[in-house]
């Protein structure tokens, strides 16, 4: 893939000439960008509206491995995972910073696909690139992104409103990305012992797409606000069902009860499971990267959200001394840890 | 110094302790700060004004080396780099984020070194940090700060508006911070020849400062608006004078006559300087990290400048046809690149 086009050593074209030579097709979608690139900052325009801001770090080795992930979905993920924040505060995205360090190991060309995903992300959410710096690494890849959003006041939803008798819910199905990453290792374990054996992919583009290709929920402030409901409190589902689950009852002071039964699963994701003998409720707690929405809402709002096939019910919040539970499908009690993978899988 | 007061393991804490632990005694010092660090996102509310928006990234072996740059440094100078480019806009900065990704040879202490320094900055320059990623990285530490400032639109400065005659202005002295590099990395080189040896620093303060603990010229947007200067356009010298120059000639398609006898630079450089058989004007064109202000004025405001100890007048902007030249004290002339290094060097 790197080598399609020819390879451009990074070298031939210096900083500046990379930044140009990447940034050229760079248009400028929001009136609130006042300036982008190519100054010593960017220069944006919130008339009256709240900002939000937020970053995430991807390291090579650590958060990918370029051996089965194609540095254009890196380069799509990378901005969604990040503008996947701003819609966890109710909030529209509007522009990145894109900060990158890599060796000269990467060509030109390698930097253009990563850049294409980049745009064709950017370009989904509407979202300006409005500066970054280009740096080298003696080794490997990190992708530094920071986005910017902006909402009205009353429209931002925190972490810590949660109410003891909210209900607690979900967006799309949970498990399917990380059971798509076992996939991708398991083939590159085989592709790496056995050179000539081709990966078998095959009718599995869900799982593998929710790895490789996650779509942030730009839906989903749009639907709320369509439905007239807003969550008592949101957060997005990065590191596992189970973790975000513990930081919105921490930071409401709440507790919560969670039923195994409720929690939406993808047949997809479930069969392979099954298939790598792992339990598909565990790769929804504690896998992560599904970049789903997790908010809760008042009880009175249930009407409003309960007949969308996008927003699935799967608990309610409860008094912060009843703990963090999950009820089993056998309707045994389990309190949940963030380690939620080991101490799970050590009490079944 | 990492290890004064015992090591105590990244994993002890895990990511959500690390940060809450790093982060506990951050207070909010600016009203724009609606929330900071805790949610999916900070919120930040700039009523009307402009917001601008630098990001700058840190890579260990490239940007730094910690053999001799402290942690508490490293953090200073992160912030500082970050925020200078901020008030290269002529703006304010308010809040920073910050992403660090570092291998577990790093203990929580020397965390804790690297975060005291980027707080001594923050307060220094009153800025809230105001959220931020951390992660594991294979091997080195890579930092990556977003600054966040504000600007009514009116002040702000770009680096394109310099036109034909105005007067070409930089702060402070220049070289001094390269020709400290030079020292630290002659020392360091002496240190592990023969380890016994302690490093010869003493005498050269003020070089090393310059170096290690940059200081963001917060003072200038100040005294140009006392002064009642706004300048035509204005960029931080990070990369050398002659690099800076040469940005801010392209963007405001303008050339320029810069003068070798008016490049303001500190008898403590010149003297290092020579010692490393350096030509102190090329450390001035080329060394960078000065951190220092470079901005062209119009000329009528030259009297509102002339008499301050902080600004020196260094050249003029001419048509762009002229082309950029360095006018040396022999009264030759030049053209300037920004790879002055090598090639002034081959010219002399």
């Amino acid at each position: 893939m790197l080598e399609n086009t020819g390879r451009t050593e990074l070298s031939s074209l210096g900083e500046f000439g990379l930044i140009k030579h990447l940034t050229q097709f760079i248009e400028i979608k929001n009136e609130s960008t006042t300036k982008g690139i190519g100054d010593d900052a960017a220069v944006i325009d919130y008339k009256g509206k709240k900002m939000v801001v937020s970053t995430d770090m991807l390291v090579e080795g650590v958060h990918f491995d370029l051996a089965y992930v194609p540095l254009k979905h890196l380069g799509f993920k990378a901005v969604s995972v990040n503008v996947s924040d701003i819609y966890a505060m109710n909030a529209i995205p509007r522009q990145i910073t894109v900060s990158i360090a890599m060796s000269n190991r990467f060509s030109v060309e390698a930097m253009e696909e990563f850049y294409a995903g980049m745009m064709l992300a950017c370009h989904k959410h509407k979202v300006d690139i409005v500066g970054g710096d280009t740096t080298t690494n003696k080794s490997g890849l990190v992708i530094s992104i920071t986005a910017i959003g902006e909402a009205d006041e009353d429209e931002l939803v925190y972490r810590d409103g949660a109410k003891e008798g909210d209900l607690l819910c979900v967006t799309g199905d949970l498990g399917a990305a990380y059971v798509g990453l076992q996939l991708l290792e398991r083939e590159k374990q085989i592709f790496m012992e056995s050179p000539g054996v081709q990966p078998d992919l095959e009718g599995n583009d869900y799982i593998l797409e929710r790895q490789l290709k996650p779509e942030a929920r730009k839906d989903i402030p749009v639907l709320l606000k369509k439905l007239e409901v807003k969550p008592t409190s949101m957060i997005d589902v990065s590191d596992g069902l189970a973790s975000e689950i513990l930081h919105l009852c921490t930071q409401s002071t709440t507790g919560c009860n969670l039923y195994e039964e409720k929690i939406p699963i993808d047949p997809s994701t479930y069969n392979m499971a099954r298939e790598f003998n792992l339990d598909p409720t565990v790769c929804a707690l504690s896998g992560g990267e599904d970049y789903e929405l997790l908010f809760t809402i008042d009880q009175s709002d249930f009407p409003k959200i309960k007949a969308n096939p996008d927003i699935t019910v799967i608990g309610h919040m409860t008094a912060s001394k009843d703990g963090v539970n999950l009820i089993t499908k056998g309707g045994t009690s389990h309190p949940l840890t963030a380690q939620g993978w080991d101490s799970l899988l050590k009490k079944d």
